[in-house]
């Protein structure tokens, strides 16, 4: 059994983690951390815990999360973390940060967009960006994962196969993408109280937001040279998921035929994305409640351009069951372990 | 034309209520004061006027809103309008009252639920409890309204008819009420945090919410003894509207058609009061947007007891849409000015 | 490992406990039968499944289904299962019944209340009402369930403590209930198109729902005599839940503690049911996606009445997972597999 | 007084139109048809309108509606009004078409998108776009109106400004257009039943929507050269609004001011139309019950890429507010009659 911790236990990406491990057959929870609740049993902040399991929150007490654990989960705000991070690590234990600070590979690029300075550059030559699409063998050799961003996975996964290949006009690349209200998390604002989302939806930071850095960076990778685009993010008066409609033209005649198999060939041992048929896309509801991502396109011949449609959980792929996941292979344990249940529909 | 003013213009009773007041035929809208926003335009707070009407929000300045207005509507939380409310009467203007402070007959009653002190218990004997159904004659001599709750307002108008009239045992009723989430106000707090209401329905305040007393001093008092009842409130996971559930037991035989024509005798001359034929209920996206109230029940004679199904929009007959139809009346223009639209039902 | 056939799984209540069975560690699916949807992949029609489970829809094959299976869950509409059901029955399966057709213990009843005659009157001796709370010894002893409606169960958990025990006037019982729409069913109807749902809350069937009957045989069978009680259902614009507040007069000064100590030691052994502490009240969302009933009180001393809120989630303890706790139960494995988790709280 | 009537009056579209002419100053209502309904109360249908307004639904009777009426609406399914239409018109009355039949310029364009023949192309050279910020001179001397599509109207009024400027590569305009379920209309589906739709978003006819061709012919025109874009809607799980988030390459080192004013002075005498300051941005919200276009823009200097956020009420500016903006200004009497309030917000 390996044994985890969560530090910040108690915010949504954080206790929907603490959900998903309860039930991974390998894993023991060993603390949860919560500043804000510490001392309190979990069940008082979420009932939904009550009478299946019974954890109290405490303080951080690094020296002993470390003696404990196998794997530390870090689910802190951005920059918060650092200094924990790095002792955790140093102690020789596995973390799997779900911040922004250990999913770039430089730390100029991390500065550029997070507008701060990075407290540990040292440590982003050993962090993994932790998308087992992508990057599995380095994900096993790795102590530490900066676990991607929602929006980033479910751009990410929609693009990969394209990219590098001379099909698409790398330069016209347009991620529209729309989430639940859970991604912005549990702090109260005015902009999240009930009756202003009820009935709306959002545009924000258009050309700003932060997973615009990783989706590039990854990209990029792949295509081997810089690739910008625009990312827009829009919030839906929902709970979850992210549906991100993807826009790029392409360079020649393409079928349906041709990216679909492009698709089926590049995720084909894939155990969590499903790649749609022609004339079927997905919907947000197919994926709430599991760690898939489902990906369908319209190859719009008049225009010569590719629509991609891409749906995930936002706190499960898209936070901590893509965790779980890079855990999983790290450990050796079984990929799917604890995350292999269809997603709930309604 | 009236010269209205509005104190506590932007929380959402506020809102409303200027949103009413700038399409009302005999109003002109003199000085909108905001603590929060003075200075600022409207349009800057609620986009939704922009292009309509310019309204900059003002610091209270109560002679000078004295001097220029007939009429002000205070809608500012409970307790924190007192003083403000007893100067403006004191310079002889019309006040109507959206806080639940001059709602009562006695400081007493007040005090028990409020759980302070009143701080002009003097101008009590002044104020009318403004529910036309009930008071249309009293409103019209009075310049000092305490505007009813929106619960109050949906739970007394489908009780009225029956009290003091032997039908029911009048010691049995109870009154299940959901709300829309604007009842709860603008003000942040984590149980309105949007993942925190969406999908959910939660009951709160059982046996203890303030409105309870104001049910209880009006059925008394068309009762002729006093009558204590539990009133359960629920918010639901919508923006709009009240819809109450009541329940009485019946002391006889009573027929469908018996209660059919207590109501429609009842309300007969009533503008905002629709009775609903045997075997149809309201629904509440049939008043939202509207100043009306819809009442159907259902007599179950196996148990002999009443059910009724009453619906409001909480904002409108629950709030701005009232203080207007008392100003109405007050002074002398047709009752319905401003307020003679069908809701809009999506 | 037990190998179990669902009869009508595409339906909500059938999808949803397909998806529960998919991940229960004692069973084996082994036919899953759909009238409408024979010969396609679940997939095709629930793409939640895609990537998790492959299972193909066949048409109904009685003998076929009854040979190769130990447990058939039917999850008919009311009134079309009878024959099925028997027949399966004889061929000496364990049979659970999502349908009302075996929910009583009289013909009678079930014909007043469905306004048609029972098939298999003498299958009303067999049968045992599937509720483990009330039933666990009898359910260990039969092959045939008739699984409780969900309106029934979140209502029958909430009363059966105070019954038969003189603290409670049972003739003033009152229910009202508040349902998530997966409630109504798949089948689509004006009432339950989007736009005429969303924003809204209706109550229907205000005396005359068919739960109401099942609720006053449980009741009438703790107290040892018949009682009689309101119910009314509405319906919310949520797919998923029910919260039943639930009204009883209380006989003398009963405190909160007396009645917590009555439920805590009632349901002391029960794995599925949280009884709240002092000043706390469940909210829907705690039980969605999980087995939970969550009950909480108010003693209104004020009034000498009880009132109860309780939340399960309808899909799951109101149907799918009821079954596969009955089925649990039955076949002897722990009462809780394949329904040990969290609910997911958003 | 401007006599009116509304053929297909029980639709979304049809309702909300009745609901706007019934408050129109300038406005009497004189038939009202509804095939479905005929003979009916419209409070039957909605309730909304108990107390306000009675309107008996009647039978298509073309001779007396066109005696009896100055301005017909017709609110038909596409392709079904043909006949009625000419009829109407052939009577030298105004009339005002809803649907798509009309809205375009040739016949083959209209049969390539419509799939079918045009029943009478011939008055295609007698009807005018009815979109007023384009065509305002033309709807002054027309007796028939093709009423713009919801998505259209929100597209053009948002891209209008920068067409035939050389401003932007107008081969990369790429529309993401998100609307409430109300677009989809009154008819119940699988997709739109609530359960299937609620925590839901579905991209649908990606590059083949009809409206598409509608946006198409409206900047060609502009541009003076074919203009093919990219048009791709999505259905959220709200009752209504558009917002459209448009997105085309910049020519040149343009920035937010030289847009700001373009945008600015090309609307400034605009009743309906809103433009946005740097940093802002609409929100679908802020329209939700008026006639009014909130416009916004990100000028995304790194990618030399606008991006542009759009947002009108569906069913007025995108339907019946608009057809009633078109009367107005054929009838010569103040534009902004009828549709000069605020939004509701919530």
């Amino acid at each position: 059994m390996i044994k985890v911790s969560v530090i910040g236990a108690t915010g949504y990406a954080g206790i929907e983690l603490v959900r998903l491990l309860s039930k991974h057959p390998e894993v023991n929870i060993i603390h949860l951390v919560s500043h804000s609740f510490a001392g309190a049993e979990i069940e008082t902040i979420y009932p939904s815990f009550c009478g299946v399991s019974k954890y109290t929150l405490e303080d951080m007490d690094i020296e002993k999360i470390a003696q404990d654990s196998d794997c530390i989960f870090t689910s802190l705000p951005h920059g918060t973390s650092d200094d924990v991070i790095a002792q955790l690590y140093n102690y020789g234990k596995v973390v799997i940060d779900l911040s922004g600070d250990y999913r770039y590979n430089s730390a100029e690029n991390y500065e550029k967009w997070y507008n701060t300075e990075h407290a540990h550059p040292e440590l982003l030559k050993e962090s993994v960006y932790g998308l087992p699409e992508l990057h599995r063998e380095k994900i096993k050799q790795t102590r530490l994962i900066g676990n991607p961003g929602c929006y980033t996975t479910c751009s990410i996964l929609a693009l990969a196969p394209l990219i590098g290949k001379e099909l698409i006009d790398e330069s016209s690349i347009i991620i529209d993408a729309k989430s639940g209200a859970s991604g912005a998390g549990r702090s109260i604002s005015q902009g999240l109280h009930f009756c202003e989302m009820n009935e709306n939806i959002r545009a924000y930071k258009l050309g700003t937001h932060r997973h615009t850095s990783e989706i590039e960076q990854e990209l990029s990778l792949l295509a081997g040279k810089e690739i910008e685009l625009s990312f827009s993010p829009h919030i839906l008066p929902i709970n979850r998921g992210i549906l991100a409609t993807i826009y790029a033209n392409l360079n020649a005649n393409t079928t349906f035929e041709d990216i679909y198999k492009l698709y089926t060939d590049f995720y084909k041992r894939e155990p969590f994305v499903v790649i749609y048929k022609q004339d079927s896309l997905p919907e947000l509801k197919y994926v709430c409640g599991s760690n898939f991502a489902h990906i369908g396109f319209v190859v719009d011949q008049r225009l010569k351009r590719i629509i991609i449609v891409s749906v995930i959980d936002n706190l499960i792929k898209g936070a901590g069951g893509q965790a779980i996941q890079n855990m999983n292979i790290i450990f050796g344990v079984d990929e799917k372990a604890g995350l292999d249940n269809a997603g709930w529909y309604f």
